[in-house]
């Protein structure tokens, strides 16, 4: 199958959806509905969402039903990246060669402007879902909570911040990924799978699957960082090693780091042996990531 | 009924509820749970989780049931005053006595905390709630967005903001307050209705006493900044006058001001004519906030 095409129509699929969800919104206060849009529309690769509608297509299901939860994944993920970029974060003035939300605005309106997104979320969250049980529905809501929440992203993000400027064991970089970037991209194929109706051994694969990528695109950033250029990468190659930070290749090798990621491959395609070529989308990501760190 | 007491007995009532809730979360860091409990715990009034559990006993509820919500819009409330401490916005060290979180521990933690109380906060409301229709729990869910949203408290923040250093009419004052602080107490009125399966008669009742006690205890609050003191106060008397802050004195009088708290008052204890003597709750609230005024 041809990915990139594939990606290009599903984020435009996205734009619109995500561009008709502003529009519902009926603010008092223009001034945050701009600066939610200048950070969320336009440059975003939309990872998690696509995972999100390929899982669901993936199953059998109709992934339409899947689109309010894939905004709300991309709200949580667009809100996660405005605080980041905060100056007590990571001080960042840059995002996708565009002005950070607290640059081309100020500080107060990115916090709520983050606090917005996050809180709309969960809006997009409870719309309806054709056919899925309401007793499901809330469980969903209930898992999308603990895997933005103190369980999952922001639990990892902290813990990555208390590992800042210290070396810390592969496990432990492992409980920060798992927590900071794994928790959504789980719930992101899980949720799919369960908006597609997927029996529980099906729902399970795609947990499996969605943790293997996970895992794989984690360690193709950091061998990227080491091998890359910097025009690829969109931010200076060896970053990571001049801050001294804990990445794969630093605690693995190269090679082993690479020997990782194939792994990781190996165990995505093998979670999806059972599904049809409804399935090929998600194969065709997990080869892509993969290929990236050769 | 002795008001006092009732309070009293209400907010130890919250404080377990909340401790248990702690307590319940598998979290990753250590850190981000002491800063949640710092700002969460000891404190606080609880006035939103008080007014949600009385509502549901007025309509003949069982309040336990709206446990886990009140405690989901304690998260939300201290989730507000988290992140409107932090130096990009209100700027402010001390809150109710205490260090605010941002000082306690540091900004990035403080911006992490608020955003993992937000993000709790719905895993709480999607918790099951006995006899509770599965739809008209995901409308609570829902509904529980929009009071805390853009289109809700976040929404009235940047309008405050919007509003900053400039003078505006009583209108735009009003349309400030029913989002940023009367949103989210009618959301604890309806909330607590819905949870104590009240008939739509009943919840427009509190709805209309949620609104009216919130715009009343809104003027008495502007009215104890002119007329009372630092200690009862809590911050500088007279500090909104010298940051030239539209009031309910400044725009209509402190006489109009005590007779529009007064006409509210009126409003508030109309809604609840029907209501038995379960009611005497919210009742004694609404008496007691215009007697502020004084």
């Amino acid at each position: 199958m041809d990915l990139s095409a594939y990606l290009n129509q599903q984020q435009e699929r996205m734009e619109c959806a995500l561009d008709a969800m502003l529009a519902d919104i009926d603010s008092p206060s223009p001034r945050i509905i701009e600066a939610i849009r200048h950070s969320l529309m336009g440059a975003g690769k939309r990872i998690r969402p696509i995972l999100m509608l390929a899982s669901c297509r993936a199953v059998g299901g109709n992934d339409e039903h899947a689109i309010p939860m894939a905004c709300a994944m991309e709200c949580i993920h667009t809100y996660s990246l405005i605080h980041d970029d905060l100056p007590a974060m990571d001080d960042d003035d840059l995002r996708r060669g565009r002005p950070t939300c607290h640059k081309a605005f100020d500080e107060a309106t990115a916090i709520l402007a983050g606090d917005a997104l996050l809180t709309h979320a969960f809006h997009l969250a409870a719309q309806h879902v054709p056919h899925l049980s309401l007793s499901a529905h809330l469980d969903l809501i209930s898992s999308l909570s603990k895997a933005a929440g103190i369980t999952g992203m922001v639990g990892g993000q902290m813990l990555d911040m208390d590992a800042e400027n210290r070396t810390i064991s592969l496990e432990e970089m492992q409980t920060i990924h798992r927590h900071k970037t794994g928790a959504l991209l789980r719930f992101s194929c899980v949720s799919g799978a369960r908006i597609g109706h997927a029996s529980e051994d099906h729902v399970n694969r795609l947990k499996q699957y969605g943790d293997a990528i996970g895992l794989a695109f984690q360690i193709a950033d950091d061998i990227l960082d080491v091998v890359g250029d910097t025009t690829t990468l969109g931010k200076p190659a060896g970053s990571d090693d001049r801050q001294a930070k804990s990445t794969y290749p630093r605690l693995m090798g190269l090679d082993g780091a690479r020997q990782e990621a194939q792994r990781q491959h190996t165990i995505a395609v093998e979670a999806l042996a059972p599904f049809s070529n409804e399935a090929d989308p998600l194969r065709a990501i997990a080869a892509f990531i993969v290929h990236r760190t050769h």
